[in-house]
């Protein structure tokens, strides 16, 4: 059964809805099982980084 | 040391207590290593999808 | 950075070519980042359980 | 659907068979759900590090 | 693009400036790839356990 | 116990070694706690995807 973690900031319930069945349309077409486990993560700007830099800290520039 | 991240929904500390002294002990058995480290990761019903539909949704039912 | 990551059974090179341009191109829509990186981990029947039972004896029936 | 991801050695699959399915026994009389995941991975002793030293290394000592 | 995953306790903000910036520092240097991505977790002691026992409890000894 | 999870492309053991050690070695300055484990995580050019194209694509550029 596969199964997708998406690491990401925060959204919506509906974005979350949308998200959660588009990711398994893709994994059902591609992998052709049909049992697909979607955990969506909500990280913080403060905990994510890229490049050295926190987000939080560039949404301030 | 090996690790065991459990992906579920909320549950009570005296649950989490159980479930990580009973991970453990069946990670010590099989692997014949005593320092076990074991993650709890709380889900929120709308962050899991099944099948390409949340939790949270399949509850409205 | 949104990551996605998806933990399956083997798949060929195109295969993994369509997964991650999908995943992508739902993910650049959902979150409003154009930036996503997908890690595709590829995992033996025999080290993956679905009730208790690993696919690769699944399989043999 | 709680998924459990384990992080250690390489085992057999004797031993994987015995884990995955002591494991979802915990699972579901922790969680109270019966559809429960279980991912092994197998780390090489030169992947793993604990206290700074990769275990490849200990066990040369 | 390497991704670095930290699984702790909770920390300030100025704390998880300096992991991110020192850890990204370290994958550069190792790496050669000038884009990193840390993602910093932060775990309740009662959601982790070490040899069975959940640092929310032996905090309390 | 923090835990380090790196995910990159193949490196040398000497590499390993010497990434598993700072790394470490920041986890313990941060997190003002000793025992750290890292698990150094090697993913196939054709595995991994940025902005929707494989590596293993990109390098064929």
């Amino acid at each position: 059964m596969p199964t997708i973690i998406v690491e990401g900031p925060e959204i919506s319930v509906d974005k979350k809805r949308e998200l959660a069945r588009k990711l398994t349309d893709i994994a059902v077409e591609i992998y052709g099982i049909k049992h697909i486990v979607v955990l969506i993560k909500e990280n913080d700007p403060a905990n994510v980084a890229v490049d050295g830099e926190l987000i939080a800290d560039k949404k301030k520039m």
